[in-house]
């Protein structure tokens, strides 16, 4: 009888839909008129499409993947227009009587459009010669939207998330312990910040932000596609081969952190993988475990701690529909699983996400289920009951 | 009881270091001072490297990772000589009397110096602008070794493997029909031939090879790596990251050919992944899938077969060491599971191989143990008791 009444689904990784005024409400007065702006472009016979614009670049999806409340054989065509998808994209209160009607207590909703770790900020700085403190103050725009804009229509239904400006530690750290004060529970980070043009995890370049994450006790929540790398195998492959294999990005993420000095330096951090699902886990421990046993000794690789010791003390991964992952959670770790829903992308189950959570969970105990739905994600992000 | 006396292992994955008379013996007369050759390259204090040299460039690990024989403590630098390894990594019958020592009854030897699936004869032509003759003559010269010396010292005890001129698909077709009637039983074919330069798997352009090698019955062998891309991270990152992320190359090639046509139009076409590990399969079925339900409509996928069958009929997986996989081999198929040994690189567990596998499958019933480590092996290749 798993999914008693009482057991609360926490999911750790949704997505909101930027609505167009944010950063005209957000961003400070002399910066307003260059923020990201929704811009409607003109399609001939078809209604015209809203854009953001930026920096003199285009983002053509305003809702990527937003297709909450349509059938498979709709899907195909992100929205182009906000009243293409369900307000619960974009507006906080229709977001909460959607996870009502889903049977959801709380969300995490990561960026849209300027990407789930704020990459469109990020390499606009690194790559694309943006002017830094525009970029700044448009991260700071996005976060101060989510704490006090978004999270704060329903106090304890929303786990709050900020975005940092990576071009820059310093201001990183400083970001941190502002949105700390502010309620921030967790940061967005890319699963691998070399694509990104900025320095790897096997560097100390990440030292101060990593320890300032740690002390605020801010998990870092790393998104499959974070990097903007994907699993792409040829020009022609159908997107479904991506889909598959979104996993692989936080494979490689977690063997990258198992090997890395990482959670030697900081022991209190930590690292939660969205939408990465959990079956492959079994396997990727074993393998890094096998590894190490054979490949240690000639690299700079910690000589003492088994890799998947550090999986099982620093890394959390979650599941939307995952019947090999939970059948194998002995083997992941009870305790470094938890739930998510992935409102209002393709692979949620909304508005049937309670439903089919509680099919997945029929054969696994009460208390374990409780722990993978509810207890894990609340004491990762210190979100009181 | 598993592993009876009579159970003979069948390796799928081993690897050959190349004998430096090779190309001189086995090239065409005209050819020949043109073809690979070993040079003694001065390093100082130590004894000299010895190196291929071809088509004026230099391929510096004459055995790649051939550590056979060393304790993981002295891993780390690959053998620069021939007198650094085992002689077995390059003699034929000293390699059956290694396999002897190891419990091993049959061994598939892939390439070393031209790569797994002989990238340095392709992309010497696609990329470098190689003379496409001589790098033909390279290739059915390896062949005929392969054939002819290599697996001819101990018939029964090899599964003869050999390379394609890739860059032509005609010529790939007549060495696909030529080496079949010299008892070539499987192609070594790249798991993605995109990173080679060449089309994808969702193009029409390899049609007449695979029809040729379906025909032939000779299964497609991709081995880890043989695209010559690797799961690389970052510049910095050490070794074992790669090494713990091989199967993610066999997953991401595994995906591209379950949504590809490629056994729509050859259902007899056989794939064996190689060094890939197995624990990650029922995962990667159970997503793909999910990705199909969800994702068929509006791409150019199969819309009545799903991967997963997709995978069962047509691809087979092998495991050195790999506990969760064995566990999950109901959900992975016990017809599709195979075993290699992986001699001489420094996954293998020679001289210990039929000891671990016993070990491996000591909770197996003894008719799914033979079908493990020999059967599906004997049946896919065509090797008769």
């Amino acid at each position: 009888m798993p999914l008693q009444d009482h057991h609360q689904l926490i999911s750790v990784d949704d997505h909101l839909v930027e609505p167009p005024h944010l950063w005209e409400q957000w961003l400070p007065a002399d910066l307003r008129d260059r923020g990201p702006q929704v811009v409607e472009e003109d399609r001939g016979d078809q209604p015209p499409a809203q854009v953001w614009h930026y920096a003199g670049r285009r983002f053509p999806q305003i809702g990527l993947n937003a297709v909450a409340g349509k059938k498979p054989e709709e899907f195909g065509i992100d929205p182009v227009r906000y009243d293409h998808m369900l307000p619960g994209c974009w507006e906080p209160e229709a977001r909460v009587i959607d996870m009502d009607i889903d049977g959801v207590q709380a969300q995490l909703c990561f960026p849209s459009f300027p990407r789930t770790a704020g990459a469109a900020f990020i390499e606009g700085v690194v790559k694309e010669g943006d002017d830094p403190k525009l970029a700044l103050a448009c991260v700071r725009a996005w976060n101060d939207f989510q704490l006090q804009e978004w999270c704060s229509v329903a106090p304890g239904r929303f786990i709050p998330v900020v975005m940092l400006p990576l071009w820059d530690v310093d201001a990183s750290v400083a970001e941190i312990e502002r949105t700390a004060a502010l309620g921030a529970r967790t940061v967005t980070f890319p699963e691998n910040t070399v694509p990104l043009g900025l320095p790897s995890f096997h560097t100390d370049h990440w030292d101060p932000l990593f320890a300032a994450a740690a002390d605020a006790q801010m998990p870092l929540s790393m998104h499959f596609g974070s990097s903007g790398q994907g699993p792409l195998t040829a020009p022609e492959a159908p997107l479904a081969v991506v889909i598959t294999l979104f996993g692989c990005n936080s494979m490689y993420a977690a063997a990258d952190l198992m090997f890395s000095p990482v959670f030697h330096r900081h022991p209190n951090l930590k690292v939660a993988f969205s939408e990465g699902g959990i079956g492959w886990v079994p396997y990727l421990l074993e393998r890094a475990d096998y590894t190490w046993e054979r490949h240690r000794f000639y690299q700079n690789v910690d000589q003492t701690t088994r890799p998947s010791d550090l999986f099982r003390s620093n890394m959390w991964v979650c599941f939307i529909d995952d019947e090999h992952g939970l059948a194998s959670r002995h083997e992941i770790g009870v305790g470094n699983i938890t739930w998510e829903c992935d409102y209002p992308h393709s692979d949620s189950n909304w508005p049937n996400s309670r439903k089919r959570a509680a099919e997945l969970l029929e054969d696994v105990p009460d208390d374990e289920a409780q722990r993978i739905v509810e207890l894990n994600a609340r004491e990762l992000f210190g979100l009181p009951r």
